[in-house]
């Protein structure tokens, strides 16, 4: 392990960090929220002195393994949620430190499952960095850190596919910095068309930011305590719109903006996202008409749940843990298949589940004809050996964190539902899950214990659990 | 597609199913039941008639291909399971087909799973029938004509293949017949000796026939309506011990009457199973300790239930619906994890998850050391890339099935746990879930829909699966 240079890029990005909180801190000033704004100065302060200290350390070697990149990036999340705990705790919003960490985790990580009953009577500077955290962690805070810094040396594309979600990480261009910065380009492009979309329907503010930066990162964290129920249809119909946006592949806008509209077109990932998404609103609505006035608002409800919980957003526009068995069991299951890879959304990714839906196809075909090749293709590329086996080490890892984290969890003694779905949408990055975690409750009730179980799901999660992991492997720490 | 052969081979099928009819119609006689005694006379009648003639039919080629074999895996297992029905049907005990059809299949896959409120109160000859499906499917009845019958030409290990539970079939003896009858010598010698550990109780004769059968195929159906909770101590205990032992691998059993110790206990399977048997023992017993007088009676209770679920037996000797949530979340889980390959139990079976677990440690690894090459390896020896694609599609298929019943059955509107469990048990073979399905209730109250979804689950799960999506594949049908 190069310790210096793991280090030296913490140093890095608690900078960034302490640039970033200037946003809360000047929101707690234009509120007069004096108290707040001081703690957010503070925490400020103490990420800049750490920050700078960590890079003035000189690695002898910059080059950059893999290893080195998936430590770093585990680090990187767990530092910048410990960091970003801290104005949670001092101001009294979250006074117990693991809440704290679980609710900076859940921001940064996107889940969007929160441990706070009352959120609207939050001073508006905390709030504003709650949903903030969001944004940030939605496309990465190391993508952020290669588009803004000219770092030196290295190959740095380990530290953005150890950063980014999906099996495969595509440079737009080939240089990586130039693939970040048209990355949060984009990102940016579409948060403020949002942001204008939902002015024009004469949403407040501060209310439209904090949404925006809810449904751009895919997390979750509403302004008010029934979430976005209270909202206007034309309000929710937006969100809905732009959440599933927000769950595309990135790719595609980029060939979009280079007019290299077949090559977006092509993308079987995307087609197949929305062909899930018509399937499960069809379904949805269908099973829910009878508790709707009429089918189109039933229509609309689904579709807002819909895409709230397959782009792993986490959203809620009423209460669907009313909904009969057959809704509800559909949106479990799109809690486990996600959005698209290169998206800010979470999840197991479309990508992957197309990727092993054909290697079943494969299998048959196989049986029949023993000695035919057909290897599986997605995109019209055969797909190598090497992806498919690590999409398969994926589920299998999956599967493994999951159901041990269900059974730690189920220590505390609520109903298995509850536990189900609490880990299903802290793993998967949504945030409510059903029954005592539905849409209308919140995690607080959890013991520390399985507290700190579901921040590590939801950071393992966000990685795609094999830096998270490498963590916890002793040879990780050998130097070498 | 090669009809006629395999046509042909159900002609066989019928001839073994009719033969083994003859016992319970025996055992009708012996009880006086003389109704019940023509009905199986009747259906024992059909079984040869329709047999004899698919016998006549005269392949013109010999050979065996893996679709061949798999289409006649498949098939046989509808075959019989629709013969099977019929002593239930025309008897009056269920009259319902489909429900008639559920409790076969649920038979023969060893499953366990009833449509019966009231099993004592059904004729004896009924009775055996249902306990003896299971002893027939525990090994196989493709293994048992194999056994039994010297079938001329052709690759039977194909045959065996795609009956045969776990990622790999090991032949003991290079032939597959001689293997298929000293599978079976071992199967028979267990099943006398556990017969007589019951009788050595005091159970009586008809008790320990029927409740022997359950437990050597890992199937569960019981002859009282409680299952086994009111059987005395050492008659669980026996139960426990045999169920656990028959969900060993049978090549343990094979090296051990050939005096080959070490290769018995190099098998790694075992040790993994017997592993996970002793700490779900540990866990459950500790969390269910304040429910019992005492703790020895937790432990014993918390071994039945244990060693009857994860062998997928599913006999009860309580209810553990009524335990807490982390007992049985631990319970949940082994209905997944399942016994050994090359036993009779269902499940995934350990194999494949050890061989998953690996997997992922070699990943790691990898990631730390990018340029060494560290392949797979199970009782010492590399798993082939063949082996370790195949357990992949396998998850991969077994996951997808399982969701899109759990999504059918939900149509029915009863609670997710009841659903999700009830598709667990029967995917699984196991019986009993939880809830509305759990060990004090049963399946009657589904619709014939759904009825007929868990039905092809308990297929599946006992051919795992590929044989059965065969069928569904059109490309199977061509003629060529």
């Amino acid at each position: 392990m190069n310790y210096a240079i793991v280090f030296r890029l913490l140093g890095y990005i608690l900078l960034c960090e302490g640039g970033l909180m200037c946003l809360p801190a000047l929101v707690s000033a234009l509120y007069h929220e004096w108290d707040v704004l001081w703690i957010f100065l503070f925490t400020v302060a103490l990420c800049f002195v750490i920050g700078l200290s960590l890079t003035f350390l000189k690695p002898r070697r910059k080059i950059f393994y893999m290893r080195e990149s998936c430590v770093t990036a585990a680090l990187t999340w767990v530092v910048i949620s410990v960091m970003g705990a801290v104005p949670f705790v001092l101001s009294g919003a979250i006074p117990d430190p693991v809440a704290a960490l679980f609710e900076t985790v859940s921001g940064f990580t996107t889940t969007g499952a929160s441990v706070l009953a009352d959120v609207e009577s939050l001073p508006m500077g905390i709030l504003f960095w709650r949903s903030f955290t969001h944004w940030i962690g939605g496309m990465g805070i190391l993508v952020f850190l290669l588009a803004v810094m000219p770092l030196a040396g290295g190959s740095h594309v380990n530290l953005m596919k150890a950063e980014s979600p999906g099996p495969q990480v595509e440079k737009m261009v080939p240089s990586v910095q130039a693939t970040a910065k048209i990355l949060y380009t984009i990102y940016l492009g579409m948060t403020i068309l949002q942001i204008l979309f939902m002015l024009a329907g004469g949403c407040p503010l501060m209310d439209t930011l904090l949404i925006t930066f809810g449904t751009a990162g895919t997390g979750g964290f509403g302004v008010r305590n029934d979430s976005l129920a209270s909202y206007s249809t034309y309000i929710q119909v937006v969100v809905t719109v732009f959440m599933i946006l927000f769950g595309v592949n990135f790719s595609a806008y980029f060939y979009l903006t280079r007019r290299k509209f077949k090559k977006a077109i092509a993308i079987e990932e995307v087609r197949w996202y929305l062909i899930v998404i018509a399937a499960a609103i069809a379904m949805v609505s269908w099973n829910i008409r009878d508790l709707f006035p009429d089918f189109r608002t039933a229509v609309q409800q689904a579709a807002f749940q819909v895409g709230s919980i397959i782009t792993t957003t986490g959203f809620s526009s009423c209460d669907y843990d009313l909904w009969p068995p057959f809704a509800k069991t559909v949106l479990v299951t799109l809690m486990f298949i996600g959005a698209c890879a290169g998206s800010t959304g979470g999840g197991m990714k479309i990508s992957r589940l197309v990727t092993l839906a054909k290697s079943i196809r494969k299998e048959i075909q196989q049986t029949l004809h023993p000695n035919a090749v057909t290897p599986v293709r997605v995109d019209g590329k055969p797909i190598n050996h090497e992806t498919l086996r690590s999409i398969n080490v994926f589920m299998a890892a999956y599967i493994i964190i999951f159901t041990v984290s269900v059974l730690l969890v189920s220590l505390d003694g609520y109903s298995m539902t509850t536990n189900f779905t609490a880990v299903a949408a802290t793993f998967n990055n949504i945030g409510p899950g059903l029954e005592g975690v539905g849409p209308t409750a919140n995690f607080g009730f959890y013991s520390s214990f399985s507290k700190l179980v579901l921040t590590f799901d939801m950071l393992a999660g966000r990685l795609e659990l094999f830096p998270m992991l490498l963590l916890f492997a002793p040879e990780t720490w050998k130097k070498f």
